[in-house]
């Protein structure tokens, strides 16, 4: 379990869960801008058929040439997008239309997918929930699925898919056995399945949120809901897109898609509804909270309006009688009766016993004598 | 009726309502995990024709094996989700895909429809209310229909389906006349209806609210009202799904699906409508409860403030007046008047008199002296 | 009109308007339940053709045998679900369907359309207004449509279609021309016409509550609104699913309606509409009312906080000051200026007025003294 | 410019927005009754071909038995809906369906189309502004368009369409060379151009609210909120069906409408769905504004109980000082001192200066010395 | 980066940001109205191919007429719409639909594509942030799509397009080897494309605005986060149409447009999509802040009655007692006892101590020992 009540002097650092890229108006279709502080570009090539599998680390783009040809499942990753020389000679070697070459490395765009004959570009996000904080990292994955072989894109590799290149290397699974189909599908699970550990965090931010609700109803509460809401709403427009995009993949027929790989395709878009499922409960509940929030603080109100009014409700007036007797009249008969003062005395007891009768009755004091509530 | 007023003693006890099961991210597809605390998975078989029927208990994963050839319609019910080596055996007898292996044993999943070549997956949840408490609690059961057989896989068998047993042992109504698909329907049929009566719960427990609004508007209300908000929404999650399967199971011709049962999943189809329909309109009311939660909230403060200022405005201009009377100038010709006295209590009552008038035209006294409607 | 503002001794007797049948969990499909209170059966026939048109009360189930063969229209209505006996010999004379049988004596059940071979259920609700109280009353009404005969099966007859039945015994209209499909139609638009006065008192119960937020935005209007809210969604519940029915029975060819009875339905599917129109309507205005309450009760609250201090704000320095003078010190020089106790009232005096300055220029005194606007 | 910021002595006059007409239930499908304060029908027939145009007033249903057959295309207006003969006498000329006729006389219904065979019915609203006050006045114009000719019935004619006729009659622009398609098409444009005026005024009401809203945010502002609410609702009934209406009249093909006349018809479907979006806007502007009343109210109470909190905090403390040297009792040291007095000030003053600091910290008189924003 | 915290000095001008054109209802179609302060009309036309091109500026509507029929694609941006006679003239060159001049010169309409034989219509807005000032300002421009010629009109050009008249120039990129349909798309990629630096404006003041909430939770703060609401409002108007539009450009089939270009236009609508998607995301979080907003308030309001609470309870009850012992009665013994003085204050300093106790334990210090959270 990683989220823990947040202690008051933390220092909750805000992502920038926001951010798109978008073009200079009026700038040349295709055009690619090299954010300066980008990674260096970096080839890996593994290919593999059921035979045989190999890597080759930091290639060169001309070296991927034979993937076109060859009878291998060609899997390129290309991890940072700093050197545009490099990324454009990707591009001339896979013909890569230049809008695609834009969108993967103009980074982030919005989750999409794109028919290109021969090539099938599936642009969307690998998240990973911060190590020692709270919310998560975002970075954009492309991916280029070609006839035989994938290409795909990273930002700044926070996911290595080491997992992933241990099976090809091992022989474990069917991976070996299908094509770049597969291999497409296996990246994709796996960024799907990311999403969950994340919304698992925001599950258990809830559950403490309804506690604190109660015990501490203020800004900091009030902060943290803002917060929530405010995540979940980015999450939410990171995996929206891939319910359509994964509908498109599994309905339409696509002959860079084998038969037997729709199955796990379809097994992807029902973990995407599930995400987006789960996504809005916890958006519900937290706009929930918001109402039991500004009621909680309603409650707090009134539990401090009523003392309040119970004190001087009391004490006003047996004050303005208190008040009576300390004129100075030269004429005030009660003033000489030997017993006034005891009389006054008893006069104010009774006014004070009626209105704590009437304040019983009506069950005011049911804030403070009823024992506190669990949540 | 099983709803109760909630005593305040009472431990409201939390279902992890909002439980999902998801993939370590990257690991094979087809994995399954098995959860520790998993029963061990035993196997009975039923098989039947209109002239007998016999029941196989606690049978091994190969005795399956006739099922597949033989006339008779078999249903094998599969109890536990603990015993990896058994369920991986009742795979390969059957031929099931990994993914549905998967989807099968890693609990819970969102419910879903899968129609794999020769077989359809029907993965849905069990309801049923807590026995002493509030809340329900929910286990997930998958059908696997295929030509002449039906396997039903139970987390932890909380509906044993003994009616549905009699009756076919007894030969009463159409089951033993039919095929798989009518079995398959009876048991969608008798998960659907457990549905009904958690939800009357809800409703005794709204109705419940409606009164405590006024009686009690304080924080155990808001409690109540947001848990069940938060446990409709989860019923919600589990109901939802229902009302897309059954359409698709209905609308498409399927040729696991006798054109006789047709009418049957229809029934299904309406019943899933009708609880959906339910459960909206309960979501609304719980809504519309916390609005009045928070006029009632509102209305109360209007109460106690109210009472503050009839009495500060009566009484702190008196005791001014009274403090007037008390200072000790030297010269203060009202103070040797002889009836002094008795003229400054008369201007005191005077100005009490003329506040009570103003806020009594003001309609200010009526929360106090209206009879309490009663809601 | 028959809505009126609510006399605060009226005791609102309150309908079970969120009420529904469901079955017993794993009961048998087709299995009916009599309820204990429901009104013994009786079956009045009216047969008719162009030329002559007779009526046959309390007849046996066998003695509509004859329906199914002969020329004339045939409508057999069966008023009270209460003799099972009955009620399968009618199913088992006109070959109902088991589960037809079940939505129609199970009641209520869900507006409903089924297309069975040969014969068409409609299941809706005949609505009327409660004839001395606010709210209304429903009870199912099932339609069987079959070749050239109709049967309506009612719980207890609120609507006794007497007109109806004068039209065909007179010959009026068209009604002895046309087949059982426009004999389906006029009842079908008979029970649709009968939410139109239903809603037209929501109306006026809206329009009342208009004037009552500003007279009196106390828990009794509260109650009104929860209570109008609560009704609108009951009666949204019953009318929504008309829509689809109706939206189906037009759209689709069937060989059970003629040609020239399609414009008809038509109608009674734009007067569905206008309903769910109008319904919506008063649903949003009920939600606004709401907001306005909350505003209203928000700017009481402000009035007699204003009040409170702009009182404490003049007194309590004026009275502090007389406190300062009936301190008993022995040296306070003041005290024995001859006129010590004028200039100290001067003071007082210059401080009140400058408070009530204050108070003017900032708007304080508009609750006072602005005339009350009418709504 | 026609919308003021109301003056409080305006009586606003309410207009009954959400009127609608029903049957009578159980009453004979195609009756039609006549409202007692209807005009007396009067026919006007328009003829007219590219060469000659001639219009005769008053006259009577059978003279429009020409219309059907001649060349020219002739243009009935009917207004005033208070003769059964004549209106019947119309209905027979032209073989209106009975439901037509009902829909026609019966009013105000929903707007819609009915396409009968070689008839075409159109229902609308013709909405204007009230001449010297806020609101709209509706009437109901529904046109039935047949081969060659066109019938408009009007209830009171509030537009007189005298610039069309105008045209007609001058041979302006092309609608003397085309059809009565394109004559129907050019009485829906004015009655779809008319809703524009009436929308900009609602614009105009609320810029003034945006005002009013801070500068007296009371009772008054709450019920222009509710009223342009309300207003609004009671537009968007209007207008709402007519999206549909123009959707299915370009969509579809249909004989009566000639193809280069489909292009004026999209027309008003755009303008149609710009008055709709005009009508969101201005729908979700007001809701904010309630959002902002309710927030203004709120900050208004601040400021109000802020200073009460200041000058009790101050001067309670205070007076209770004075009230212990007060006190009568015989042995008081500090009563005897020579500085005491002074001393007992001097404490009084720093208790004050120490209070007023930290509320100067806590910002709260920023209510008091900010100047107040301009909104 | 643009947006700052706004000044309290600062006048926000307001943009007419709702405006729209309508017409005079009952007026000619195809009328056009010359706004009194529209820019008189110049007409510049580009021509190109792939070896040459040139520029014409400020031609006559005659000069025009050789576009129609010469192999190079021809661009005639018309800039101001102030001079019907040129217009005209356009209209007549280019045989414009009446429809189509009235929709372009009439300004501003809703975004629309109106596809007549050989025409294609897009109307658009171009947006640009206001220079020095909060806000942003719109145009509209319309684009007339035939082959081989593309006409635009603006009403005053905002945006220049010097950009693309300098890659046209240069033969910088593929303009000059495609045809009009990819000059089309290269100027709604601009217009688009200007969205996005208006988006990021508000996307900081949101930023800004959730620390303002905390440290100024005031009508100021409130009027901003209004003032966000209508603007993003505004802005969803202009841009919601455009995703239907290209949604349909894209999908279907259009002779005016080539093969190679659709996955231009494709872009343009992922673009669009993009921007409805942070925009819906800014009225999230706009409508939270005004929920924050509320509840920020509330707890202010909460602080302050605390304080109040606390200081009332302590001195009110003490003050009653010393006033008690200020009263002149003759016999009270208390007075003369020797230490009744420093009795009564112990017994004042054990009651204070007693209700600091109780409000020490019910946290109601919190607001004042606390530190404040930073937002
Ligand atoms: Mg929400
Ligand atoms: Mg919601
Ligand atoms: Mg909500
Ligand atoms: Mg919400
Ligand atoms: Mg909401
Ligand atoms: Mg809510
Ligand atoms: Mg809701
Ligand atoms: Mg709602
Ligand atoms: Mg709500
Ligand atoms: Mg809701
Ligand atoms: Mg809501
Ligand atoms: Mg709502
Ligand atoms: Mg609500
Ligand atoms: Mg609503
Ligand atoms: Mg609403
Ligand atoms: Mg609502
Ligand atoms: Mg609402
Ligand atoms: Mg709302
Ligand atoms: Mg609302
Ligand atoms: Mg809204
Ligand atoms: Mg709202
Ligand atoms: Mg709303
Ligand atoms: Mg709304
Ligand atoms: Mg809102
Ligand atoms: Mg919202
Ligand atoms: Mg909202
Ligand atoms: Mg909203
Ligand atoms: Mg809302
Ligand atoms: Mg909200
Ligand atoms: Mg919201
Ligand atoms: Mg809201």
């Amino acid at each position: 379990m990683r989220a823990q009540p947040f202690p008051p002097e933390m220092e909750i650092q805000e992502e920038d869960y926001f951010d798109y890229y978008y073009d200079e108006p009026g700038s040349e279709p295709g055009s690619i801008i090299i954010d300066p502080e980008a990674l260096p570009t970096h080839i890996n090539l593994i290919e593999y058929n059921p035979i045989k599998a190999y890597k080759k680390s930091d290639i060169q783009p001309k070296d991927c040439q034979s993937c076109l040809n060859n009878d291998l499942v060609s899997w390129a990753d290309i991890q940072g997008l700093g050197s545009e020389k490099i990324l454009r000679e990707i591009a001339e070697v896979f013909r890569l239309h230049p809008l695609i070459l834009e969108d993967v490395v103009n980074v982030p765009q919005r989750p999409k997918l794109e028919d290109c004959q021969n090539q099938l570009l599936i642009i969307l996000h690998c998240i990973k929930p911060n190590s020692n904080e709270m919310g998560f990292t975002s970075e954009q994955i492309s991916l280029v699925l070609g006839k035989n072989y994938l290409l795909t894109f990273q930002e700044d590799a926070i996911d290595d898919f080491s997992k992933l290149r241990d099976r090809i290397k091992n022989n474990q699974g069917k991976v070996r056995n299908l094509g770049a189909d597969y291999l497409a599908y296996l990246i994709l699970d796996t960024l799907i399945d990311n999403y969950f550990p994340v919304l698992e965090d925001y599950g258990e931010r809830i559950e403490l949120l309804e506690d604190l609700i109660v015990a501490d109803p203020t800004q900091k509460t009030l902060k943290e809901i803002y917060n929530i809401r405010r995540e979940l709403l980015a999450l939410r427009r990171s995996i929206w897109p891939l319910r359509n995009l994964f509908n498109q993949l599994t309905r339409e027929e696509n002959e860079l898609i084998s038969k037997e790989v729709y199955i796990y395709f379809r097994d992807c878009y029902y973990h995407t509804i599930q995400i987006l499922d789960i996504l809005e409960t916890y958006r519900e509940l937290a706009s929930s909270l918001m109402d039991v929030l500004m009621s909680s603080m309603s409650n707090k109100m009134n539990e401090v309006v009523t003392l309040l009014t119970i004190i001087s409700s009391i004490f006003i007036p047996l004050t303005f009688i208190a008040g009576i007797y300390g004129m100075n009249f030269e004429f005030m008969p009660e003033l000489e009766w030997h017993w006034g003062y005891f009389l006054c005395l008893l006069l104010m007891l009774s006014i004070a016993l009626l209105m704590l009768f009437f304040f019983w009755q009506r069950g005011w004091f049911k804030f403070y004598f009823s024992k506190k509530t669990k949540w």
